[in-house]
């Protein structure tokens, strides 16, 4: 919609942290794994302002890998920051302040059109919206003594595009950075906001290992059994 | 070792669940997911003995299946009950009061013997064990009020086999059932007896859908970037 724009956030990774390529410039399928993040917003609104966010290291070798793909995605490209909170205010900058803004890791590409979509109804309609999944895993949580069991029925699973109004987004950025502010939620949440959650996709994993990256190619490729699998 | 004994549990699928076959009677590979568990724990150890759960439904479908495998897996039958808790209780019927017991599902195949003999070296030391993962996802946690942040750092995920001394599982499991018995840990949390964590594998997956089993078929085929995986 109109002033709506999103971030997508790829900052973290500086060619400091190992030999290893991050896994959001490697192949899935025939297009770099960040491409087809950058598509799944293109093909909810291709006139939708987006803001990538490259750690320094990495914007050239993005600038070059890209040429040999699509030219019909527009976007701005900024540099990320010594954390994913600090990515996020930089790319922040570059927008001005109105609408609604989704802030999406690049390790995402498996986004769906209507996943985009339903998280930039609910938070029009509630005022932000971040998409999230049931556990589905047995949980404890350690505690002083030693740990004890959680009850996984109350846990969910968070993912992204986290979604807020932007001049809400802008003033919470504009806090000094605390550890705890792993995500855009947990950010907003200091200002007193509450959060409310969207039901996310399974097909929206991050990816992060070369696993991972196997298991996105088994989605994309998209195999028959893909309905009774509830993906 | 002497007197130690392994229960794998299947029992709580019985045919009026749906029309689908449960995923363990499914093939992974050359052989149903099963048999993996199956031998995965004969693998461990040839001599211990092993009682598997099967909801009573499919304890037929089972012995005319396995009869095109091998014959090399010694193993007593019982039927399960209503709940995991009850087809646990129906499988230490048949174990003697002595050593360790394991608790496994039948829907873990990849588990590996060196899991089974971390979990159940860790047991011998410090009492029991259950293997666990550190969390991976950005993790919430609903309130009466809405939602708040979990601190990941503090959650992990649950696996199995989840190994306590015999007697004492006996013991646990005189008790009346209760809803929050999910599984072996919570039980015997009620005696009072503090559970150890023990470091748990990524291939050691529980499937449950389509999709989980083509991933197990991907670990089971190999890849020769497991490695690099860290899986």
């Amino acid at each position: 919609m109109q002033g709506d724009s999103v971030i997508i956030v790829a900052g973290g990774e500086g060619k400091r942290m190992g030999q290893l390529v991050p896994k959001q410039f490697l192949m899935l399928g025939d297009y770099p794994v960040l491409w087809h993040t950058l598509q799944a917003f293109h093909n909810y609104d291709p006139g939708m302002p987006v803001i990538l966010v490259l750690h320094k290291d990495w914007i050239t070798h993005w600038q070059k890998e890209i040429h040999r793909f699509s030219h019909s995605l527009n976007y701005k490209i900024t540099s990320g920051g010594e954390t994913r909170f600090h990515s996020v205010r930089n790319g922040l900058a570059l927008i001005s302040e109105e609408g609604f803004t989704a802030v999406h890791d690049a390790s995402r590409p498996l986004v769906s059109p209507a996943l985009i979509e339903r998280t930039f109804r609910t938070a029009r309609e509630k005022g932000n919206a971040i998409p999230v999944l049931p556990a589905t895993d047995s949980l404890r949580i350690l505690t002083p003594e030693g740990n004890r069991p959680l009850d996984r029925n109350r846990v969910r699973y968070v993912q992204t595009p986290q979604i807020f109004p932007t001049p809400l987004l802008k003033k919470a950025f504009r806090q000094e950075y605390r550890p705890e502010f792993t995500d855009e939620a947990t950010v907003i949440e200091t200002l007193g906001e509450p959060v409310h959650l969207v039901e996310g996709e399974k097909r929206n994993m991050k990816i992060t290992t070369e696993f991972d990256l196997q298991i996105a190619g088994m989605l994309l490729s998209g195999s028959p059994k893909k309905k009774e699998a509830g993906i």
